[in-house]
């Protein structure tokens, strides 16, 4: 397998580095959400992370990536229960792929040859403690992406079918990546991803010189433009180990409860998850620079990730949504 | 399994607990239908509603939990006997569950390796003598939404296909969830339901920020939350109890069956089951209250929830249907 | 099984009553469509037909009802040949049976099993020397509701298929409701049902709440409310049996002829299904009734429901169908 | 099996009688379209049809109404060899008939349990020599219509599919009703038919009456109704075997030939199937009335049948397409 | 089975004879498509092609009409090796032919019971050095005519499929008919016919009588008929023989090339194959006139039916496309 | 098989041609699209473009064309490991090739057989280290379009159905063709294709007469043209494997990638997949040339097949893309 990029260099692009990067802290975040232009390298920052997050310790042999035999779900063969390491899973899901082959299915082949119901599980299963990517998301359809939110957010898989009626541990942050110029997404789903960023091709020549050189260099010579960038991509990667120890600790007072509620309600966004998510992120955050409370700077600094895909649409307002939440952050923060 | 957040904790929503609460004191005022915008927590309360709920004896093994071994269909093979106490079933109808999935299914792998046809029983079996939560009932397609209603409405799945002509009790309440922004039910679907509610996001910050602090804290150490309001839980239940007691014994004088026809005659709503509803829910209120008899007050309290799905557009009266509602009862009562 | 409410205890819709009736004393009269609002006690009208009509002899486990071992077809398996009672059948169609449950089909697992071809006859078999009720008929596709009126039509299902040439007897009462707001029915289809009704919500307030206090006391104790109304319900059924026996013996005069053909040229009317329909209608409601010949009052009684569906819409005439038919009765008999 | 109701006792619709009168005497003129309104009586004419044609000798047990075992298709199993009568073969394709069931197919059941590869015949061998009837032609799919037309017209039913090379005779009149109210046939379909007949309810009283008595007597006691009118279907019988015999002596002269196209060309009918048509009709009738020549007679008769559905729209014309073929016979045969 | 109509006999459709005789000299010029109202004979032409065409040597027993052992697909079973002659196969494509039937598929009873993976050739295999005739080609799904054409172009079947990869001889000559009323071809599949031609019904009184009198007499004594014409055919059939042996000799000088490139641009074809076309066919008609050299006589014989149906539509001129040929070819050649 | 029409002989078609020899050179260009009008010779190019590439070494019996057992996918059987030369592979993506065709699937023969799970690779394992080419690749559905670009970039094809999960390589360029007139690409399915050029008929008499003469020379006696045209074809073969070897030495000053940043920005292309590309097909370029360096001429002579195809329509400049490619060129090189 081929080596990615590295995560640390990718020129730009900080909105979405930062999100990742979030998520990785508290995964109960919620999945990601990135729009942007064709060719702005959403995949390949994906792939990147790949390489920089934490490995985790799973049981040998494990389907489902369980920490130990205890997590291992009943239906599953016994395993020997040995413990090792192995990098984060990011699981690719394919366009077209069937219900079957991402929640599982039962295995034809045992049920044919020895009569025997067993489950064969699917990505969902691959992907748990991970990430699952999905390029495109809004030419999938609504009810896969529907299933994907639904495991996500419960961190379980139930599949109830064919006489199966089987549960495993399924958490994972969902990554999708979508083109806004093609189909929308229904606002029901978009209000369940945690956040959203956006990508733009940079216009700053020097910035896309860059881009060009980098990627040159990794096109000729792999294996050196990785050792060079392996120290940038330990560093985040430590960062998010002792942010995730610190996370329980962060304090939360009164007043930034109340900050996330009149941010919300000045921005009329609907149901609750907007200010849950907020206060979340910003909880995120604050762990990860290595502070002992959520300020208002960290919450100015995630609410458009948190909020700017909660909005209803204003047609007498031609900001963008960004900005929209930006100018409610001013104003409630004034 | 994760706990669910307790039903008791929820913040406002109060005619959506009430109505959960009245079709757990007699189920047979049929299904709640909850209109939201997103993200106002329908299905956090449904799970909760889970936890909330008395428990139910069942004979152990019994795939259509059977109180006793009478109760078992004459397909399913013979138990011990054992009778035990088990949570009340609140079974979620995944969006895209197959009708196999729902209503039951030949027993595929014994039809092939045994030669035998045997009946797996669906998700309605597993629902019998609880509740059938559907989130997002308008995505649903028409014919299972109508085959749901009609079992929930007669108590009893009947399977009549490949050769199998089988029967078991399917009592239970169904529960559906939607967004009146997308896609409408049909008339003929929405009269079926017993009970309709709405649900809003609410726009007063103290009780927006208790909402957050509530989740916070369940979030951060959910065993000391559920703690802390069990007794709360535990409250409503027995209330339950007590008024399931006293439901056959509640009076209705013949002036309340006068005003409950005079009050669809006045609304115009089609057919019958407005006033049947009505005066259902009513006497089911009267009973959770403790009181005797059912009284206007009673009848007050529930109307906009058992008549506001059943009118009929009116293009000319720009209110609610919960208004328009709640002004034919003035009217009528006055 | 439930015991439906009793046929007698139904408050007004007395058309609807009167058509299901007159089909009981004679069955080739045809289909009847009830047309009406939802919530106007169509489906508990046919549950209750079911316990109204008088049971019927059948041959210990044929699966088609046959009255004795003549009547079996020949595919069907060999029977110890013991004669019982049933009540007569009155059989759910559920909206999306596939055709293969309702005309029947190869057993499959014969097929896999003993390499047989055998045949699993489905709900028309059922169905044979009793009711098929409907439930919205109008959302059926149009090529079952074909195949039903051209099985009832003919007494005899025909299945070609798979190397399968089988016949059995299938006389059988259609009943469909259907709601006019939702589809219609092509004219062709329409055409072929004998009779049709429209049932409407009562608008009088005593009549209603004589419904509610008629349903409550049927809910609270069904026992006692059945005990309470069997004996109508039995002099009905005895007053359908008189009649079936008194049938062949009525009287039609050369006149009642002429004054059928008349009032269906009158009406404009396609076809000479109006005519034959009226006449034998007219016949079995004589019968009913006991008397000896069919006269003008006879025709008179029956002509709308007999003739109403067969009307062109005539975009000058705004009155109903059935108020055309009634003027066009006078005019013809005047 | 019930008796159909005597062809020689319908009451008016002379065109469809003759035009199905004269494909008995000549097969080979082609399928019959019979248009017209619900109600008239179109199917009953069609099994009427049933019990007036002759019989036929087949060789006992052919599944293709083989007339000896020189007749039998090569792929059939070898039969006794004895020969018998059997009534002319009036198949029903049912709306909504596979492919497979018309046209036939691998007899899955030898496939699977004796590996061989065996042929099932389907309805157009069993119209062998016969009738295919259609009830509502303009319903079927297209290249089933296309399908039926082309073995019709070639008299040999050819599949081609799963290996399968199998052929065998299957010459048929093709009998297809129609509403015109209900989708039209494609102009390519409608020309590959041979005679075109247009039926109508009666509006003249005595008629209706007529209808009605016959009818009435048919269902009180159809022995008696069948005994009654025998004799005139077994003449018409006997007319048709007289006829068949005479056909090929009938003379056709030059002018005969030149009428005919000076005919279709004056109708601006497209191809040539309309004069070939027109001659073959006009011929039958020559025999079935005994007369040694084709006269202008016979074919200002058979002109209407033979040709109107053959015409092209005319927007300037309002004449209906009977009306405009007498007219051009009128304006040549002048 | 049946003889068809002889070639020589059909009246008139000079062109459309023209080009079937030169696609029979030079299969290599390309398929054949003839445009034209229904009713004009297209079908018998290419029934009659059939008994016109000089037979063709084969492998007995070659699925593939190979002409010797070394010309068998390496698939195929061994044969003894006899050589016979058998007319040359003209193949109808039936309407609806699934594409396995027509490329071929594997043989699931020989897969089931031997657990073989073996190869059944489809209907491109029995058309090899023969005919592969399609009614309605416009009809067609596209995708089956893009395969048909790649097939026809490339004379060799190829099939990659269920681990199959299998290549046979598929040398065809394609005939389409279509009726341009009726669905249009794409551009893309137009220009890949090497000819097309239209048919019309005669106009003239005479000519249509000659046609009727040679049907009525081919009806009534087929074998007379045949007996009749059957020099006619032979005698063409041996011209094609010489033409064959004659064509690589013919010369085509630089200005003939010329020509063709002139006359093409100057109709503004797309693409080459016009030019390409033109010569071959032009090539083929001097063989078959038994002339040494292609000259402008030839070419402008041949230009409409290479060319017509590579024009772009023209909304100016309202000539039709052969028109527009001819006018081109006078203004080159002037 | 058939000799394919020499590369070299190919008349004009200069961009097509070098875009096809620059992905010779490095693959990592990406696929090309060739965009034109029917007729043009474009798959006669690709299917020359067969005989005219490198062979290349692979282990014998290997179905991803290894180069060595250690290249071997794990799933795969053990091999012998002779090692052998065959043709650099072109394959054809038939219209309508199902998605397991493609990219492989489970071995159903083994599965039932022998109980194993065998992996059957597709189309894409046999293109490795080839060209896939796809005809009218704007017929093709979307997500196989999706897929095939996945893969052609990633070098890997991934598959993840039924219980398998394998990989092989798959390196190959991706060569599709479309008519512009027939549907479109989508902009993020066109982005991703590395090149695109297009090809007109020429309109030049000399140039088309040529073509011609070419043509029929080869028709005529394939032999004789294949083997004066050879070494024009050994010619670029040879200078492509001179060209491979010297790419990795071409310089690229960082002046040439400002160029190439500036040209992207100022044609205001999406994403940075332009100037990537253009880079990689200009040091193509360069290393075909057998110069040192990147320059600006190279850059010049690729940057229309490197861009046109991803500049946003601009409905102010009715400029074909290429003119707008030069136009930026002649400004930013000014």
């Amino acid at each position: 397998m081929r080596q990615p990029f590295p995560f640390s260099a990718i020129v730009g692009q900080e909105a979405m580095k930062q999100a990742m990067v979030l998520t990785a802290v508290d995964p109960g975040i919620g999945g990601v959400l990135v729009f942007g232009d064709r060719g702005t390298g959403k995949s390949t920052a994906v792939r990147a992370l790949a390489a920089l997050l934490p490995p985790i310790s799973v049981l040998a042999g494990s389907s489902t990536n369980a920490a130990s035999a205890e997590d291992q779900p009943d239906w599953a063969d016994p395993l020997p229960g040995d413990i090792h390491d192995i990098p984060t899973p990011v699981i690719d899901l394919p366009l077209g792929a069937s219900e079957d082959r991402v929640v599982g299915a039962l295995d034809i082949e045992r049920a044919l040859t020895r009569g025997e119901k067993a489950f064969e599980p699917g990505l969902l299963a691959r992907a748990n403690r991970g990430y699952l990517y999905i390029d495109e998301v809004n030419l999938l359809e609504d009810h896969i992406v529907d299933l994907l939110l639904d495991v996500a957010q419960s961190g379980e898989n139930v599949i109830e079918r064919e006489g199966l009626s089987i549960r495993h541990d399924a958490r994972f942050v969902l990554v999708g990546s979508g083109n806004p110029e093609e189909g929308e997404l229904r606002p029901q789903l978009l209000d369940r991803f945690g956040l959203s960023v956006e990508v733009r091709s940079p216009t700053d020549i020097p910035e896309r010189v860059e881009v060009i050189r980098r990627r040159a260099a990794f096109d000729t010579n792999p294996q050196a433009f990785l050792d060079k960038w392996n120290p940038e991509d330990a560093k985040i990667r430590d960062q998010i180990l002792t942010a995730r120890a610190a996370l329980p600790k962060v304090a939360t007072s009164d007043k930034t409860l109340h900050d996330c509620a009149e941010l919300c309600v000045a921005l009329g966004s609907d149901g609750l998850r907007g200010e849950l998510t907020l206060l979340r992120t910003a909880r995120a955050l604050a762990a990860y620079q290595g502070d002992a409370e959520v300020t208002r700077t960290h919450m100015r600094a995630v609410a458009p990730m948190a909020l700017s895909h909660r909005l209803r649409r204003d047609p007498l307002d031609e900001a963008g949504s960004s900005t929209r939440v930006m100018r409610a952050v001013e104003d409630v923060f004034a």
